[in-house]
């Protein structure tokens, strides 16, 4: 079977590194290439994220580009308080990296849309300021795209605010351009990923891996597990960002609902809110796949068996 | 022990009737007065229902006071879909009623406020806009109140609109009035009324209890059951008005916390939202003790066994 | 000729004080109650305010009602920088003044509709909460209202904000309510107000009145001169209120056209601007006669000579 | 003297055809690349009019590159009922026309920027599309652009919705992006606009000319007198974008005073207004230099005198 062509816009970012994982390690995926968005943290640390994850995972020849350093309208602000300093802190990822792209992120994202022979599915786990600048820069690719599968948003409670999840609050212009853009779309929310919880047992996994790469997602998750204990109580933490990428490897993971789904734009208290209509309260049209359950037990048998097969073995 | 003074402000609506119910048939409460105001339906018709009610419930000597015809801002949309033409479609509820009092809601609430030994437990199930019109016109009264609880808004999703719960979309400004009163107040969300369902075995006691009352409260019963499923697809439905008054009657019924609760009045999207901060996200002061977990069984006990000994003895 | 039966609802306020002696002056107008709001200043100031012009005019017999003392949502911000710590700073106005109604300001509204033999004009100088609170409260008196006059917003600029007028902005919704209840409505806005200045020579003719009311309006509007000149560079202030009262007593004195006048409530930046559609570019239908422009000569000559009349001589 | 290097961003229209050639005809600007955007009409319009008064005015050698076809975010809505079906309805425009650059415009921009010895100025008649994607996409070539001066806005009142401009209404949240850039901008809006009317005279000295585009330019701005006539009241056409070039060509043509201005985003009524803080009533820190007042007389001496040299002389 043809593996499914795929582009990873990202901010690693504790849970995005296991979606990087994910996306590399499955040959179901070809991960044409890694864009970064600032989110997480600023653009400088999520893209030297990036590489020192691709990197632990031996994957070489995968085109990395650095996108949009900030949200398209407003400031950024960065999840410190829930990634640390470096955007991944937690376990030492010292050692050698691979090169930037000298490209921009959009431009990478383009000319892979051009070059492939048939189409491709964007999958963001962060902000949405990258994808939402290609649709609005390069409009003539949009045939290109298969399907944008993005993690984002929440179908009830936000994360950042009451109601509004980190990647859509940070760009919510960006969110909205993604979803009125008419492309297939599959809305991964806060909804799903918090029943995707990195327990005891699931970090015990990682560590039993005997890996370096197992013992540095153990120690990834420990200090995720704090910072989700102090700021949100949370006994486990939630890992958003692979969710995403599974549900593009195995859509059965994940049980969608097609709905409305409109980004709060005006609100005072609601900015960034994704507001799903999930009963046709609204009137609107369906405009995206909206993730309402989770296999959890699915999700975690395909990440920790795709992560304890990495490293990609050196051909050498 | 003294009893708990009270009066009810509502806009019957099936949930609503139960609610009165509940407030006539308990000693623990002392019933002041009945207000009404529109919202399920217009409010000739949700005061003629509150009439029906009380006189099912053999209430004699408490005043009932028309309040409010529309919302402060905009246009008022009841929920005909939801309660029917009348607002308590369903049973035949023809028969003898009391008198109106020539006040108006305000006015009653006011004097009733004015005139008692002590303060006084203002319990909503309806739009807020009657006891919103109170503090704007009577801000002198407010030492005489001793907390609002009013059945409204959400922690998480809505039913009107996706974030937005029918009374407090109704009239977003009027709760926002009360929610910045600083008066002690809880909120009786749809968070816990969703668990509170009417489920066939209720229904089932209903019939059970071979009273004329009974009777009713299983038909209304069973056509808020057909309209909640048509409407939300729910299996049974849920009866959201009487827990306001259970959780005064028995706050160990509710578990509250307190928490920020502001209304969204500019969002496109979520206007009528509330908005509660339950993870000091925002950095605002509690204004209200949010309901977020419900004793099902203690309060089902509570509903039938009260509705069981209705109507009041005639004392002659 | 039977004279114009009205109501005055004002924070005086410099020009509101100039707007209440054009309303006790003139026999074409029969002033049926005074009823102040917050505004200008705390309400305790402005209804002492209104009782000391009262006063100073020689009138008795008027009842003066103190309304609400908060906007209807939100905090209430006076106008301290324009209108000094009194709210009516500059001349010594010390004295006896007459008593305070025991009514609220809508009690008094109300009272005065229900009892008048024909409709009345109620005259707005200040925020429109009283008024506001009067059609949500008693919405059955309408009939008896002729039209409402309000000094408020704008056409262009605002002065609070870059597009909102100080009466609007500290009660957007009071408006709101006001322009969309389907009465006759004149707006009399920054646009024409901004052309009826108080120079040096409106001066003059106050203090060559030798009157101590003339006296004290030239020392009013040279205190107003000096803050309209420090906080918007204005050569000479803008006396706002009083053509309200004489686009009543003489509507030729304003120029007005019908048109769709919307209150902003959720702009960021412009909430309280009122917006008049001029040019039938929003497809809503008229709603207010608004004014666009003002004969100028006129009004002054009738402020100064119903100024210099006053008092009203003692009948005795 | 050095001429001043320009990049123009248009969308003719029939006043961007007048700023076009403007910026052709006179030897202290150096026009290195025309770009257009979606706004008075689609962007195969906009595009094709450009090409063809560029053609008219003899210019060969200036790149032209096409750009967004829509606004970030909403739908593009045209000003037909101005500029009429073609863009530039009126004259005949027929005959050869140059070829367009196989670049994006905003690449063009970028190129251009980066290629320029000296920092350039960015003058922006059309929404703000490309110059927002360009600072968006582009950030590392803002020390480039010395200026950017657009035509858009205004101080009072608006001409798309009652505060709102059709340029900054087609899309506000590029004008937020441009707005809160931190770049030296200069905002040339409404208010001054307004001044600069195409009367019979104008018209008649554009005919005067006796030549070819002489006659255009009459005809042009006899279908504008038309349609502003019809949509506006307006007894001659108001003519917009070339005072954006003229502004900088000979900066004493306007006058500009420092102020704060924000887009509104979010209003209701308002969406698209520039809220320009003259009276320092905000708090916000200066970010535009805005034209409140037009030498009209040295206006129109520079555009009919410019105009009335063209076309550029063939080289040959």
């Amino acid at each position: 079977m043809t593996p499914i062509q795929v582009i990873l816009d990202c901010d690693p970012g504790h849970d995005d590194a296991l979606a990087l994982l994910l996306a590399t390690g499955d040959p179901r995926l070809r991960l044409l290439g890694v864009t970064t968005v600032a989110g997480n943290q600023t653009l400088d640390k999520t893209t030297r994220n990036a590489l020192r994850i691709l990197a632990l995972a031996g994957v070489t020849g995968v085109p990395v580009a650095a996108g949009c350093d900030r949200p398209l309208t407003g400031e950024l602000t960065v999840a410190e308080d829930i990634h640390g300093e470096s955007g991944l802190d937690g376990p030492d990822l010292d050692g050698p990296v691979g090169e930037l792209s000298g490209r921009h992120a959009v431009d990478l994202m383009h000319r892979l849309l051009v070059d492939s022979a048939e189409p491709v599915t964007l999958i963001a786990t962060g902000p949405l300021t990258n994808i939402a600048t290609l649709l609005t820069r390069h409009p003539e690719v949009l045939p290109q795209v298969r399907r944008i599968v993005f993690m984002g948003g929440s179908t009830d409670r936000g994360n950042t605010t009451p109601y509004g999840e980190f990647n859509i609050v940070t760009d919510p212009e960006a969110a909205d351009i993604v979803l009125r853009s008419g492309l297939p779309i599959t809305m991964i929310g806060l909804n799903v990923t918090h029943q995707a919880l990195a327990t005891t047992s699931v970090i015990a996994e990682f560590r039993a891996m005997n890996t370096r790469l197992g013992t540095i997602c153990a120690e990834l998750m420990t200090f995720f597990a704090a910072t989700y204990l102090r700021v949100f109580g949370f006994e486990h933490p939630p890992v958003h960002d692979p969710i995403a990428v599974a549900a593009v490897l195995d859509p059965s993971i994940v049980h969608t609902v097609p709905a409305p789904v409109t980004v709060e734009l005006t609100g005072t208290h609601t900015r960034g809110a994704t507001v799903v209509d999930l009963h046709a309260r609204t009137g609107l049209p369906p405009n995206a796949d909206v993730a309402v359950a989770l296999d959890v037990p699915a999700f975690w048998h395909l990440l920790l068996t795709t992560i304890r097969q990495l490293p990609i073995p050196n051909p050498l």
